[in-house]
């Protein structure tokens, strides 16, 4: 049972979202630019950052939901989510994503991880500016996410189709639109 | 050195912030919300949290300006913001305010650390489900600024009243307007 009162039929962020919109509105818009808008990194990628994170802190709904929308921009392939949750090194994903997964594992254990070497290597595989920023930010903002969906004890669903048609709409519409109250499940 | 190029003249959070204003802006208005908007809790009191949550994460940067925040908020009492960095279950707070704080210490460890008994410590106390659901979100965003600040190796002064002058500004304008041009320093 979550520890404060939640609407019950909503999982994870979307029962506290829900609770206090007035901090979902800049939150979701935060996570829309980040993982959903126009960007040098595809969705796919984003979203393997912010589920690799999530799976690093153990967060059961972001690692699954952002796993699943992250399988829905990579052609279905959800074994390459889970590989890249489990062993990132190893599994199939370009060598720059590689080195960016590093840092986003790096500044969830906390920022002063992240090593200028590690940084170097990124950008010696590619990686700009701008996406080493993002990769940092979006690390930082499912160590938010992760604490706020468990620091609540919100509810997670046992059914995978639950999540995959879920993604479905997320990937589609983005962040800012999925909380409307006119989006079907 | 930070790890990517931002401009030199700005410490911490705001060199990110001037590089990235896309994300500066729905993440300050979440800030503003949470500890520069009306509450129930005080201003002084949600900076406190602020305060503590990143000196736990020992981000130097944001311990000190929320530190400097909470003391303009506190008539000035920096000493009572170190004690509460330091030991709150012994600082001159209130009973409902070390529930708080307890509550968002756990948060920040990790979601899962937090649970009904502290939670029930802090309802018994005279804490709101809004008041709960703050203190956690407050302790989940200032995990996020911790990280991006020291995930990117921003630089932070050692002149105190370098935070003093800052809290003044941030104190009054809040964080929304406090990154806007026009601001003396």
């Amino acid at each position: 049972m979550a520890h404060i009162t939640l609407p019950a039929e909503l999982p994870g962020i979307r029962g506290p979202m829900a609770f206090r919109p007035e901090t979902a509105k800049p939150l979701n818009e935060l996570v829309d630019i980040l993982l959903h808008g126009p960007h040098t990194l595809s969705q796919g990628e984003r979203e393997l950052i912010a589920a690799y994170v999530s799976a690093q802190n153990d967060c059961r709904y972001c690692q699954t939901i952002h796993g699943a929308v992250a399988a829905r921009h990579l052609n279905g392939d959800e074994a390459l989510v889970l590989n890249v949750q489990r062993d990132p090194e190893h599994a199939a994903v370009s060598d720059k994503l590689k080195a960016l997964l590093v840092i986003a594992g790096k500044t969830a254990e906390g920022g002063r991880h992240v090593t200028a070497a590690e940084v170097a290597r990124a950008r010696e595989r590619g990686a700009t500016d701008l996406e080493i920023h993002d990769t940092v930010l979006i690390a930082a903002v499912f160590c938010l996410c992760n604490r706020y969906v468990d620091g609540l004890a919100t509810w997670t669903p046992d059914d995978p189709d639950f999540f995959r048609r879920r993604a479905a709409i997320v990937a589609e519409r983005g962040y800012a639109a999925s909380i409307l109250q006119d989006v079907p499940e």
